[in-house]
């Protein structure tokens, strides 16, 4: 452990610079030259990529079909929704000048596509036959931080947002809810293996311009909320600004009802913070970019040869494997540099283990070192990963119910967020304790039913519980 | 026919139009707000998402990793390498101001990601245990075009962008082929089915600050070629401009060998020129998004059955299907929709072929209806899949080859560049017959050996012909 404290801020002592220390020395994102923008290595982009490709299965199997929009949107058009630009204004970046000189009318950097969706819904939707029309774009938005930090906060991050429009209100609710429990928690949970909480915002916390919005909050190591995606219904608002209509069965012009939902890189952080330990990073199976190191531990032939047999074996068997051969750096220095990228499961090839024809292998998640024979790794890891794809999803749920406590009042609620989420009945709480909460940086990240569940979006107001917490 | 001119120009009267035309009709892509920014549109969106996933897979398989950089490059970065800024300032967007002020200093959207490149590339390289670092980006970037043309010639585009760096100046030239001829030129010809001639740029149409750029040309429909790919040797210039350097096995500092290599959204311009007839698109079925499309032909219980069945098969075969159950909608006016997009294969499920056990089906590249055992069609269409893919290079292939002429004087190379290409020995032509050329708007595309190959990038001036044509 001396090592170790050498490397990376105790997490238990100073979380903030835990996570910095993390970015740094598991070699996941760096600066970029422009404040607030980030640089993301291999190692974290990958992760991304697995993100992205696990959402967006989940995505175009509720129908959804990508597109791509604009980087730049005219400044006029940022104008159509007021109550929606109000929130942005000062996050715009502009630009005034290309093309060798001054541009007549400045265009905005997209804080997100939303006008420009609005736009082309407006366009492609003609008829009852258009709609559903369910789409979602993968792209980068830019909103000028001033207290940036990377992957949470930062003024250009990589995100994906659906738009869609729909004949009927409930259509509408019921493909959002859709959007927020098939895709977003599942993926959270089946994938990232962070529990979530799913809930309506408060009035207060609600998207601009949003009749509802459904979030999916997490707890992460310090025992404060990190919002990780939300789903909004928007009602005839959006339709109404930017004219979407369609003519129904009876060839009558009606108004659309439409929804929008949003996840970003954002999740990186979520990741990092949900299950990272002293020792560095700690990643699920599903996500870990190399589910399975192996070491070669001593540079010998026949100890090299074995490794790579290993690695072919598990890479046949499907596993993410990967080699280290590395021999001309130590083997303590490689293990460890492991550790901090938080690979699953560390095998390790010595010629002693070669001899007694096994090897040893470590689990990233529990530590510890264990055996197994040589002929059964490339049957027994896979099951391995499940379990601790498993584990690790029980693990940060003990957490979120330890440090999630009942209260009954104001005071208590308060107290108990300083470590961790309250559970105080929303008729207790109300609008009048959330604002006194808000002069402590305490939020009611989410409201839900008693046993948990999002709140019944066509009564909504029923018997609900808030979870208020501290929150990123 | 009659009722096919009136969708699109003719492909042999009006190119430009028809090319024009298609984007709409065959609902591709859209005009953004800004000028010169593209709409891309979910048929085309989910062409480019194919070319990506083959791209990446054949890049990844060369050992190179995925990055993200940041959007926003300040000023300042861009004066670092004077010979590259020169060719780029004209097209570049400014961010003048940004969170709701002036900045101090204005940063550029990026115009490519070079600069950002040298930077990491100096920073993480410190060992020659650090080389090859292969590295790749997917983006959007921004040039600001004057003459915009959706595909061609676009404002902000998407490209992938790979930047490498090397012990010695064989590692990088290599490196930059493998990319070239395993990654581009495979995908170009199995993937979109368009023969490409391989070959290196003359001096003049050298990107700046190469040594050596590599490029893919391809004949379109008109016969005028595009540059559907390109990778360049940088020598040391970049490497010394940014400072990356490493320790060599004897501890002395070296100056690394880098290369770079691109494609973009250009090659969806590509796929349409290459294979669009008089009817619409004609994509080849490893890029299509729908390989098949089954169409009902009457609405009546057992032929939706029998139809959705025949989906249900072709998925299983692994075939990307497409149910066409719109019997609202009328067929003929159906069926030039699916021509109109070029889907490969148009499956047609009536009651009277029910009742002979059969289905109709129609080609796209070929035309013409057949008829198929009901009971086959699962196991034959994946084989015709493969049929038309070859087919279709072949066509490709024997237009290149009839609209090349081989030319022994200037004039003749003049003359037979307005109808295609024209091949004819650089030693005859050189750069005094290439200047003369280029006041007819004509260019070297690329320099072969004779038999059609990449020059030797050891020994490139021997005996080489110069292709010659005019150029999108």
């Amino acid at each position: 452990m001396a090592e170790r404290q050498k490397i990376l801020a105790s997490i238990e002592n100073d979380f903030p610079q835990w996570y910095q220390d993390i970015l740094e020395k598991a070699q996941l994102a760096d600066n970029g030259p422009v404040r607030g923008t980030m640089v993301m290595r291999p190692y974290s982009y990958a992760m991304w990529e697995g993100m992205q490709s696990a959402m967006d299965a989940r995505i175009k199997a509720t129908g959804a079909e990508n597109v791509y929009l604009p980087l730049f949107i005219p400044q006029s058009y940022l104008e159509r929704e007021a109550e929606h630009v109000e929130g942005f204004s000062p996050e715009l970046a502009v630009v005034t000048h290309a093309g060798g000189k001054e541009l007549t009318e400045p265009v905005v950097v997209r804080p997100t596509s939303e006008t420009l969706f609005g736009e082309v819904m407006a366009k492609w939707i003609q008829s009852h036959r258009d709609l559903p029309m369910l789409l979602n774009q993968w792209a980068n938005v830019v909103r000028w931080e001033m207290r940036p930090r990377v992957f949470l906060r930062t003024t250009e991050f990589l995100w994906q947002e659906g738009h869609t429009a729909h004949a009927t209100r409930e259509d509408a609710a019921n493909y959002a809810r859709r959007i927020h429990l098939d895709v977003y928690k599942d993926f959270l949970e089946n994938v990232l293996a962070i529990p979530v909480l799913p809930g309506f915002k408060t009035a207060s916390e609600r998207f601009a311009g949003a009749i509802n919005t459904m979030t999916c909050e997490a707890m992460m190591g310090d025992g404060k909320a990190l919002q990780m995606a939300t789903s909004h219904e928007l009602g005839q608002n959006f339709a109404n600004a930017f004219g979407i209509t369609f003519s129904d069965t009876d060839g009558a012009a009606q108004t659309a009802w439409t929804t929008s939902w949003g996840s970003s890189t954002r999740m990186m952080g979520g990741l990092i913070m949900s299950h990272g330990d002293d020792a560095g990073l700690v990643l699920p199976p599903r996500i870990a970019p190399h589910q399975v190191v192996v070491i070669v531990v001593k540079d010998d032939e026949r100890t090299i040869e074995a490794a790579r047999t290993i690695v072919a074996d598990l890479t046949a068997a499907g596993v993410r494997a990967k080699l280290d051969d590395r021999t001309q750096t130590g083997f303590g220095r490689r293990a460890t540099e492991w550790e901090l990228k938080g690979v699953p499961v560390r095998v390790e090839v010595g010629p002693r283990d070669l001899d007694a024809e096994q090897i040893t292998f470590a689990r990233r998640d529990q530590g510890g070192k264990q055996q197994l024979p040589l002929a059964e790794v490339a049957t027994r890891l896979p099951a391995l990963l499940d379990e601790i794809q498993a584990d690790m999803f029980a693990a940060a749920q003990k957490r979120l119910d330890e440090r999630t406590k009942h209260v009954s009042t104001i005071e208590e609620a308060r107290e108990a967020a300083q470590t961790g989420f309250a559970v105080i009945d929303w008729a207790v709480l109300g609008e009048a304790g959330e604002k006194e909460l808000n002069k402590d940086a305490i939020t009611v990240r989410c409201l839900q039913t008693r046993d948990g569940n999002m709140p019944d979006p066509h009564n909504p107001e029923t018997d609900l519980v808030a979870i208020v917490a501290r929150a990123y």
